[in-house]
């Protein structure tokens, strides 16, 4: 088990983080460090143990979906193999979404923790203003498109819920419309859960403070200047507004097959660990293993030395 | 300069390594580390501080990448600072091209070189065995849609390489067509250079006998065997069909303005390290400056303060 075989949690760390019946986010501390009572430099030493666990599994699973790939009918002990505890047999794939206020440490993240991992088997699909090819679909035409294939590890940065986000804040969209799309989602992952992908759905939970500062210093530094956009700044006058909208999406969008998680994230190396953990677990739950060889190893090994 | 400040090479690794006129490909020793006369140990430790380089160039590329997107205008001072050594002003992308026989390291340099830097600033692109839908198409088609955006490092892991190469080797085209096909992709790799990106095209070169080792490990290890295909064996019967098609392939497609690069590969260490450097020095070509802000910085500071 990652929970047991990480030894520097004092709780469950999911079970701390996860948006269950009466969450509210104002409520939570942007600056605690739920289930982890270490230091910064000791979290930055169990991040790098967490990248290796993290390692092993993304290549377990992009094995597995190669081979799935290739084998539309497994053999029975093939498909006993990769069965794994969720006891489903397939393609499995995981979904990270990430929504977060600006200069939360999306970023970050990708960097850190999705970034330990070998970058073939990472899709990332950073989601910006919808272009007018998208608007004239369904919100989640351009979503689906973007989803990952069997083995590998996708990476929504921003994703459909910032049309339930800015969305609503900035009445991009009718209310009537708004309301539609909670539910549309909520089918959508059900649909996207029950065909194998496992769906990770992390806000990180940052102060108006705290970002204050982080804008700061990307205005006092020349080569960050490039990461600063004005509108941040408008957007901060809607903070109640977008805690709000949030607050509604937790409520109306954390299901039992794709549940909410807020991480708070003042502090970046805790909001770094509990995402790779959250990943972790939800590898953890897939449990991919290598899969069995579709040749003949013995005469494969013949054939070479022949060769 | 790059190749001065990475003073562990003995001489200049792209002269060493690109292909002019006269390259005999059966000249070359898969085992030799040209510009290099350091160790393995050493290699390690050369190319992590090559990926501290690397890590802040790709940066400055992603920024300014996302500057001019944003700007179609430039100021006349925001485009001089952004027009780097090749005096060329707008956007700017590194496409590295990726060719061998199997087992050669391509998926190493990817996950070792290319890996070392931020995953948000890459795209990768692995061509296998075409789709219905591609072969309904020029064999440019899937190539064109897979190109990297300004500011980004694109991968090609197999690339348009492979209609020239297993195409004339397993007869996948009439030999007109594929006489067609060289002067396609010096034209196709004009434009694409023209419009701002550098090209880097490398093969990595492994002997046949590197090449039994490393396919007799992945039979070895269970955990090794999804690896492992069968036709790899059958495709070493056709290594000097393989290495004729690479020659023609040198022979006619390395231009001025995308050369190809044979990269010695039974040492590991040794293709990483240059192809690092191969990086390294297109990017410092490019020479990526931060970009120059786009908003009065006193007045956000005002306005930050205040919200």
């Amino acid at each position: 088990m990652i929970a047991k075989s990480q030894k520097h949690w004092t709780g469950d760390v999911a079970d701390l983080l996860r948006v269950d019946e009466g969450f509210v986010l104002a409520g939570l501390d942007p600056r605690a460090t739920p289930g982890y009572s270490r230091d910064k430099l000791q979290a930055a030493e169990d991040l790098a143990s967490g990248a290796d666990q993290l390692d092993e599994y993304q290549e377990r699973l992009f094995a597995r979906g190669r081979v799935d790939a290739t084998v539309p009918t497994p053999t029975p002990d093939a498909a006993g193999a990769s069965s794994g505890a969720s006891g489903r047999v397939g393609p499995a794939s995981v979904l990270l979404v990430l929504q977060a206020m600006d200069s939360a440490g999306k970023g970050g993240i990708i960097r850190h923790v999705v970034g330990s991992v070998d970058p073939q088997g990472v899709t990332l699909a950073a989601f910006k203003k919808p272009t007018a090819d998208e608007l004239a679909h369904d919100f989640l035409w351009r979503i689906e498109k973007r989803l990952p294939e069997p083995g590998f590890i996708g990476v929504f940065d921003r994703s459909h819920y910032e049309d339930v986000l800015i969305g609503r804040v900035r009445g991009l969209a009718a209310p009537d419309e708004i309301e539609r799309r909670y539910s549309a989602i909520n089918e959508f992952e059900k649909r996207v859960t029950d065909a194998g992908t496992r769906v990770v759905k992390v806000m990180l939970h940052i102060s108006p403070d705290e970002q204050k500062e982080r804008l700061g210093k990307r205005l006092d530094r020349p080569d960050k200047h490039w990461k600063y956009n004005p509108g941040d700044v408008d957007e901060r006058e809607l903070w109640p507004k977008y805690m709000a909208a949030y607050q509604t999406v937790f409520e109306r969008t954390s299901t039992a097959h794709a549940p909410w998680f807020v991480v708070p994230a003042d502090r970046k190396w805790y909001g770094r660990l509990a995402v790779q953990h959250l990943l972790l677990e939800a590898l953890e739950d897939i449990d991919p293993q290598w899969p069995a060889a579709t040749f003949d190893v013995e005469l494969e090994k013949r054939r070479l030395a022949a060769s």
